[in-house]
């Protein structure tokens, strides 16, 4: 049985854009359908967030799907053998996972089909980004034209829209809206090697893009650094 | 450390297809990277055939990578509740695993990625199939346009192309173009219920697809039917 109203699949890492990425769609009225992925994350930590952030937002639906990238190899996030940069790089770095942002896109699509959603949001920022090439708006913009041949709501003619209400924000504003939508940021974890107890480095590409983003905000940090 | 030939991931169902496009990649000159798929499909003996026909051509490697599409549903090739076609249906039919190719594809990217190949080889036609959106050449079109902003190889300038030799051939064609390439077309499955011994239905789709290529090939059909 489906509900009637409209719904949407919400990419949900657990991290601070994705979780205000989940309260906009919620607050836009869309019934969501949230997904995360365990690929094999050394930020493990990342999916208890995902799901206390699903639970606190009280989204329709919270699905966690299994993916096997470890075994593809390439990046320093699921490679316990390659070392997460402290210090900003030039150019793509380490730290990203080949083709991340295509797969958890292409299930999302799976999933919206599925669902009969009408829409996916994913929080992609293109200012406080890590240089993935994944993550740009011409990205967005191609995987969007693609995804309109791709299924059935593309060929029957009732479409399937990309949402990435973040994407020209800065950290600073990510935060303020956030908050103003109900998150709890204290929830989330964003830091790319966060220990069992959910603590950040303080270092991480992440983690400075995300210290900045609260102080710029003048809202207190709530991350437990360890 | 890797040849220095160059390289190609190809997508390998065990199904004739694929097997045909496996066979031109290597004929091509490329080192093939096999990659094929357990995504609880109820036609499990594709992936022993998958498994024949890379060690029947000798390609470099062959990787089987666990998707979980199986808890999305929605289509009869993985949900066994849902009876498959035994007629010839108007529109999309119930075999469609929705966004299959877009995951697919999505795998063939990061594995592109991390073994630095320049092709990715997809046995896709858009003449005898099933009336699948994601076998139209629309839509790998649209795929390649996404890929070159997706990854690594887009940003810095390499590039990396979306091979479909298949794409405007018949089933006799295709049948003709394995022969001469050197596929064994007795290890390939392309029934969508074999039974455990990889004996065809002879009614669904695909058989019929088949069993009507070799005919036209005027090739002898080495598939056993139950």
């Amino acid at each position: 049985m489906r509900s009637v109203g409209k719904r949407a699949v919400v990419l949900l890492s657990g991290g601070l854009d994705s979780a205000t990425c989940l309260a906009l769609a919620q607050r836009a009225g869309f019934d969501c359908h949230a997904l995360s992925f365990d690929y094999g994350q050394r930020h493990i930590v990342e999916l208890q967030a995902a799901r206390a952030v699903a639970a606190h937002l009280a989204c329709q639906e919270h699905r966690i799907i299994s993916l096997d990238l470890r075994s593809l190899g390439g990046s320093a996030l699921t490679d316990l053998r390659l070392a997460v940069p402290e210090q900003p790089v030039a150019g793509i770095p380490v730290t990203y996972v080949p083709a991340r942002n295509t797969i958890f896109l292409a299930y999302a699509l799976a999933a919206a089909e599925v669902v009969d959603a009408s829409a996916i949001f994913i929080g992609v920022n293109a200012l406080d980004y890590s240089g993935y090439p994944d993550c740009r708006p011409a990205y967005i913009e191609a995987f969007q034209a693609m995804a309109n041949l791709a299924t059935r709501a593309g060929v029957e003619g009732h479409g399937l829209r990309l949402e990435t209400p973040l994407v020209n924000w800065n950290k600073a504003d990510i935060i303020r809206a956030g908050v103003d939508a109900g998150v709890d940021f204290s929830l989330t974890v964003s830091c790319y090697q966060a220990d069992e107890k959910a603590r950040a480095c303080g270092r991480c590409d992440s983690c400075r893009f995300r210290r900045k983003g609260f102080l710029e905000a003048g809202i207190e940090d709530p991350t437990r650094y360890r």
